[in-house]
């Protein structure tokens, strides 16, 4: 329990870091383009998805006494405040080269990170249809969770690429005396920064997919809803298994004992899990 | 059936391109240092373990029937010749930055690659004396062996990583007349070549990720050999389950039914997948 107990303070330290960089990107001013800095706003646009905590609030063990909808209201309400910033971003870079005379979609850069954003917007939309408004048939969100969960996590890990071109890009335009190459304190600062940011989306990249800290599942909803259709009704199953846990440690906590549970609804295609 | 084929085909396609890549990798003089090309060179590094196929050696469904021994043997064995090719490859940027007085390691570019091949060693190492070894304890096994999948999808998405920001670098300062910003057509073929490369790596997470593809386990090591150890023995799962498949269209063919009798075998911990 103690070391579930760390492992739970871990998850709420990411939710935290993720909701204080998101909610740090309130301060902006994207409709200032000249005094604002294109590669921060970039920076700023890429963070706004990657750092947003949408991607692990399912993941919350404290969170699992919530009701479904309410998540589902959650990650949904979390990645649309994320899009809408990062289209209000994108804006603010085409308004800030524009004024600049700086070309703009050239870089390898810009075209990773317009795929990321036109991808999320989709991935935000079909989410929005398919699993939270009540209308989808059952079969249908079946086919489509895996690949609303596999799209998440590649938009993701394309987030943190972008971000990482970014950084490189800017510290060879912006490091010039001393050079970028001289490695002085700014360039040893954001490369370590780059670095962070790859350990910070392994980690996500480990809670998300651990099968412990996967929500159970409600089991009223499979017995009352076997139709599907209603908000927190039955739907396709999302499990994330990246490799058994040590079966010695997790049975003797409760999230091991719910996903036990789940592995048994699994085989029956009936596990709500969104 | 159609559908299967098809997968299948599309999974051989990526294999051979890998394997193609790989032998590729042999044309290099790496100890010629001065007539290389830093960039390419570390392209080249990237690639030899981005686009070696030992990643998916598993989840090929006319190789179920290799023994697992030959299997393990064969993913350890590419692997090892991926990591010499890596390990070559920096040497030769070593000497070609020295010999062109370029200082080395000071752009995030090299930070990450170099992360990622230290990690790819030590992955490899652990995979070595602990997977393809016949001593270590099942327990040893079982815990290791999630996270040798989650590191090593860690390393292939790092690598993927690197390898964009080591075009985008080559970018700015190999496209200076016409410049990059203006996008001559190299900056359109090798921002393509960035966006193919993603699209590459996303077809690898897909392929490693669906249960379908999974190899399945043999019964007879489980009731053999109940005390692990052998080489072919019983091992901790690798279950690398990101969603559900569609269950109407699966369970028609043979993977799928392989895929049963997994869950099954899985849910008592005794599941032989490496």
């Amino acid at each position: 329990m103690s070391d579930s107990s760390r492992l739970h303070g871990l998850q709420n330290t990411f939710l935290l870091f993720g909701v204080s960089q998101f909610l740090g990107l309130c301060y902006s001013s994207p409709r200032k383009p000249v005094q604002d800095n294109d590669s921060y706003t970039a920076l700023r646009e890429a963070r706004s998805m990657a750092f947003s905590p949408a991607i692990i609030v399912y993941r919350l063990p404290w969170t699992w006494k919530c009701s479904k909808l309410l998540m589902k209201s959650i990650h949904a309400g979390l990645n649309t405040v994320a899009a809408i910033l990062a289209i209000i971003s994108l804006v603010a870079v085409f308004d800030f080269h524009n004024a600049k005379k700086i070309p703009n979609m050239y870089s390898l850069h810009s075209w990773v990170g317009l795929t990321a954003v036109i991808l999320y917007i989709l991935q935000l939309l079909l989410g929005f249809f398919v699993f939270l408004l009540p209308w989808a048939p059952l079969s249908l969100r079946a086919l489509l969770m895996p690949i609303h969960v596999y799209s998440g996590l590649f938009i993701f890990g394309t987030v943190i690429a972008t971000v990482l071109m970014g950084l490189t890009e800017k510290l060879i335009f912006a490091l010039k005396s001393p050079s970028y190459s001289s490695l002085p304190p700014e360039g040893v600062f954001t490369n370590t920064l780059g670095l962070l940011i790859l350990v910070f989306g392994a980690l996500i990249f480990w809670i998300v997919t651990r099968p412990q800290w996967k929500r159970p599942k409600e089991p009223n909803s499979v017995l009352l809803q076997p139709n599907g259709g209603a908000p927190e009704g039955v739907e396709s199953s999302m499990a994330m298994n990246f490799g058994n846990v040590d079966k010695s440690d997790s049975e003797l906590n409760n999230e091991a004992a719910a996903r036990k549970r789940n592995i048994t609804l699994d085989e029956a295609g009936q596990r709500s899990t969104m």
